[in-house]
């Protein structure tokens, strides 16, 4: 294929076929979408075989393409539940009546068109199609070569339920996975009102570096948790533990602990043997390294200036003893991905410090930062966690999948 | 200077002391700065001079770059009206207890750093920085060579006025005009959360093309009336007329008359005489055209391809025939800048239609597309219409000078 601008076009042109469906109709294509991923079972597994054949045993993304009786019902499910959230879109903002007459109305409406970039999940695609016509916009799917069987199969699926619902086809368009393709889509601001990266920082930074399209961050989390000398050092450790070993491979998994020097030598030995239990390797800095090795911890290394502000996202984190509050607040300033970050203390007036002053999607006191999640928010399921600050911070779900229109109703009213 | 970015930095730690200020100590800011504006009225008006004979006569910049007793005055009054906008930033915007016991708040917090790129105008280096003190950001200021002088002496009187008030200096940075450091601060990602560029739509192309850091957009404005057939043609021509000439230098004003077919030949004649009294030059298409010289309209051109989506920002528009609303849509889909777009019409359900279709900030039925800005909105202060949809969409006023965080209160939660 020699360009996209016409499939990209071709979304925008139907974008207004899935913003004008009512919203019953789009609950009701969703549900019955769920009923024909369950229904073509056997066809969509056969295809995903194709591409797991291509894949060599030893590629560790071989788990994430699989897809088998079990995923295809959680994916149906999936869709069950995003039926079931509110439209965000057609809601009225503000409304006021001007002294001239005019009615000016603030609402929300879709994005229009959502350009997502993806690797090897399959089940994003699903999922993101799902977000898409639940708040009323088309999208252009950009997904792996390496699911590419298994996502034209699914986007074929998605396209039959469009059409029986009403809705042109071209409003969830899959592109091809052409690399020479990417810039073009990166660049069709007159088609594309967003682009959503998913997958590896390498494959965000390009994104963000070339596109001229609005782009909305879901990047990496350096996430530290600080234990100050008030904290319950019980609680303290709980709460480390969990927030390094409970899934080191995402974002809100902790990275680096500060412990405030007052507490280190009661804190770090009774840390020890929790974090030694899951073989987590330690890069401690000089007075963590020597508590530590007092405590004979079995995986101890000296931390180099790059353990700091690194995001581990395995059985790994860094260990910092600070001079206090000002000192750790400098740090995280200094290190953070502004993902999220924690504070175990019971100085009720520092804590609320802490808060204030840490610029993170998500602050917490007193708890794992394993909690930044839009499920356990309550939005729903989540396309990633935003870092920027820009239209959406932290989980970014289907409530944030509008943009807001003024509408203007007159009678002849000029200026 | 070599390098901004230590500048940058010093705004980025300043940031906490203009966030903490209580709210009613960043209003008693601001109008303990206008009166020392008024104050030093005479100050202001000499360092103005040195700018001001730099320039030639001849350069039409001239009247934008001059201070003079009165426009100070007005500039002290504006810092008042800020003062009295409520603070958008602290405001919970939701809360809800979990059933593990955690509280989860959203609440609207400042952005950090707001950086500002603009050109000759020194009453922007005012309006930028009372916005974002009064919503708790610190800023970077990066105005006109031409100003240099004037922004110097007008950011001086603002440092002062925040030492006052017990706020470090450093949230209001004036940034060196030096042409090499701008992509500094573009790919300051670290310490600037957001790039407004204000000025010439090749500095907001340059600026969208190259910076890292999320930028919003306040771009041209092509704007289109449509007469269809239903209208009132008096009231469209009165519509058009004020849309085009009321002020033809700004983005909201009118750039294309689309009027359907049945009808064209009544209405361009009605609008031709109104448009005369101000030498307004068409650009025809072939129907139009014929139309308008049977009409024997003076300023006559047949329309090239480009002079549709074309901004005028001048005494001049572009007039199209078409068959029907159908046609109408789609040459604005194809066409608009996405800022403001209106129809004149008494067909309350195609009005409608018109209203959702069309993809704008502002869209307007039976209205000049001239209401388009903040203060009409009831915004107040507007830094520019936004053009793109994420974050802010329409006038960019305080109101958007904001982001979300969550906050989690725990105790000892972890998942």
């Amino acid at each position: 294929m020699e360009s996209i601008l016409p499939l990209l076009e071709a979304a925008q042109k139907a974008a207004n076929s899935v913003r004008s469906l009512p919203d019953a109709d789009k609950q009701a294509l969703l549900r019955d979408l769920a009923v024909r991923l369950e229904a073509d079972n056997a066809l969509i597994i056969a295809e995903n075989k194709k591409d797991l054949d291509q894949m060599p045993d030893s590629d560790p993304k071989k788990d994430r393409l699989l897809l088998n009786a079990a995923r295809i019902q959680a994916l149906a499910d999936s869709l069950r539940d995003i039926a079931a959230l509110p439209d965000p879109a057609g809601q009225t903002l503000s409304e006021k009546r001007l002294d001239n007459g005019l009615l000016v109305r603030k609402q929300s409406v879709p994005l229009g068109v959502v350009g997502v970039i993806y690797e090897s999940r399959p089940n994003v695609t699903v999922d993101v199609a799902a977000l898409c016509i639940r708040s009323g916009n088309a999208c252009v799917l950009r997904g792996g070569t390496d699911a590419f069987h298994t996502n034209a199969c699914l986007v074929g699926i998605i396209k039959a339920a469009l059409q029986k619902a009403g809705v042109n086809p071209d409003a969830v368009q899959l592109l091809p996975t052409d690399r020479a393709l990417i810039a073009e889509l990166l660049t069709a601001v007159r088609y594309v009102d967003i682009i959503i990266p998913r997958g590896s920082q390498q494959l965000i930074d390009y994104v963000r570096a070339n596109s001229r399209v609005p782009v909305i961050e879901t990047g990496a989390g350096v996430c530290h948790t600080y234990v100050e000398k008030t904290a319950d050092l019980e609680k303290a450790g709980r709460i480390v533990t969990n927030a390094k070993v409970s899934r080191p491979s995402v974002c809100n998994a902790l990275d680096t602990v500060l412990v405030d020097r007052s507490v280190a030598g009661a804190f770090l030995p009774l840390l020890a043997p929790s974090l030694a239990a899951y073989n987590v390797e330690i890069f401690a800095d000089t007075e963590a390294y020597d508590i530590l090795a007092g405590a004979s911890y079995p995986l101890l290394q000296h931390a180099q200036p790059d353990d700091f502000g690194r995001e581990f996202l395995d059985f790994k984190c860094s260990v910092k003893v600070v001079g206090g509050a000002d000192e750790a607040l400098d740090h995280i300033r200094r290190y953070s991905s502004k993902h999220s970050e924690a504070i175990v203390s019971n100085d009720a007036a520092l804590s609320e410090r802490f808060l204030n002053e840490v610029d993170a999607a998500a602050v917490y006191v007193n708890a794992s930062t394993r909690f930044t999640d839009g499920g356990v928010f309550g939005l729903g399921a989540e396309i990633g966690i935003s870092t920027q600050k820009l239209h959406a911070r932290g989980p970014f779900a289907l409530e944030k999948l509008v943009t807001e229109k003024w509408v203007v109703y007159g009678d002849g009213q000029v200026r």
